[in-house]
């Protein structure tokens, strides 16, 4: 078997466990978010704004991967909501079986939303479906409007385009509306929202589409209309 | 044949044919650095500056990849050196095959400097020798201090870090120390310089460090002493 059938034959395997994941989701009324984005894009700050801007009775769990350490479930867990590391160990993405290990022993029927936070890599996140309702890619202000363009999967398959580090943009050589733009070109259908974890820009306007999705979500199902990849 | 072999097979594919680019950067001269880093940490700028600050007589060229778009060669090739763009179509990191393919037409004898601009990665790249002479690793004042520790193969493997946008310090909330520390606790001996590519601060350094390690390789050539990963 050659590298790319190898490559398949994963892929194939990971969808099929995908698709149990979103099943699982769907049953237990659970929507799904995967954070994807380039490492340093603030992901794991934009997960401490929203689980402070969180109800505490809300009912969210947080799965939060990297290569090495545990430093991204130490800084969550403190909200008081369920969160688990997954450490890849050198894997440049999670991927469907790691996210139903870890799942183990969390019951979904207690959840209505289930976020995760993937490696930060523009790339390799962007070929494995985790079973998630919607991808969110995050792209900071401080990263270049050309990423869209130069990283088109990752920016075609997510949902949302989170613009992070907002606050910046008076001190940085970057065209926001060039950024936007490219971002459309690649995905003319996606949303955008502005969005700065250090001043709270957005935080509500990002808090409302979590609802809106998850709200929508819930007629769907309710129509009998399936929702996610 | 199962993915971990598929994957080792590759990986020794790819070392031979790294062996035969460095052997052959050896025979003609040619000091060749590999650029790492995430996606936007500043890779093309700090080309634009490097390339602005060469004599024009000096024999100097560069490799650039990126998954998609050739604006990276376009906006390098102004400074009149031998510039090619390598788009990967997906591939999230260079390998040493693309590097050969894109040396063609090129006369090595005629360089002394040869700079390879990664994909932005900081988990693909660092698996995938190129037969470069050094590693360096780019960390921007945005992306956070903890990146060493969560991307340690990259940093272990880099002999130089540049601490990008440090122009941006005072706007951020960023402890250059921890990050300096973190890099080093993963990797004792890594050189670090703080560079800003919009002020200048550090490009001097840069080049007198690339000046340097180009005489260092020079001068253990002479001595029949090999350089390099």
């Amino acid at each position: 078997m050659n590298r790319i059938e190898v490559e398949k034959k994963v892929l194939n395997e990971n969808q099929v466990l995908a698709e149990q994941l979103r099943e699982r989701y769907s049953r237990d009324g659970v929507f799904c978010v995967n954070l994807v984005s380039s490492p340093g894009s603030g992901k794991t700050l934009l997960l401490e704004r929203t689980l402070e801007y969180m109800d505490p009775q809300a009912r969210v769990a947080v799965l939060t991967g990297d290569l090495q350490t545990e430093n991204d479930a130490k800084r969550l867990a403190r909200f008081g909501f369920p969160v688990k590391q997954i450490i890849t160990g050198g894997t440049c993405h999670l991927d469907a079986k790691m996210i139903g290990k870890h799942l183990e022993g969390w019951e979904l029927g207690n959840l209505d939303l289930l976020v995760i936070e993937n490696v930060g890599n523009l790339v390799c996140p962007s070929s494995y479906d985790l079973g998630e309702d919607a991808k969110v890619v995050l792209l900071s202000t401080t990263e270049g409007e050309d990423k869209p363009l130069k990283y088109p999967s990752m920016f075609f398959k997510s949902d949302l385009m989170l613009l992070t580090k907002i606050d910046l943009l008076p001190y940085l050589p970057f065209d926001a509306d060039l950024a936007r733009e490219n971002a459309r070109r690649v995905h003319p259908q996606i949303e955008i929202i502005d969005v700065s974890n250090i001043t709270g820009q957005g935080i509500d306007r990002w808090m409302k589409w979590l609802q809106e999705s998850q709200q929508r979500k819930r007629s769907a199902s309710v129509l009998g209309i399936s929702t996610g990849n």
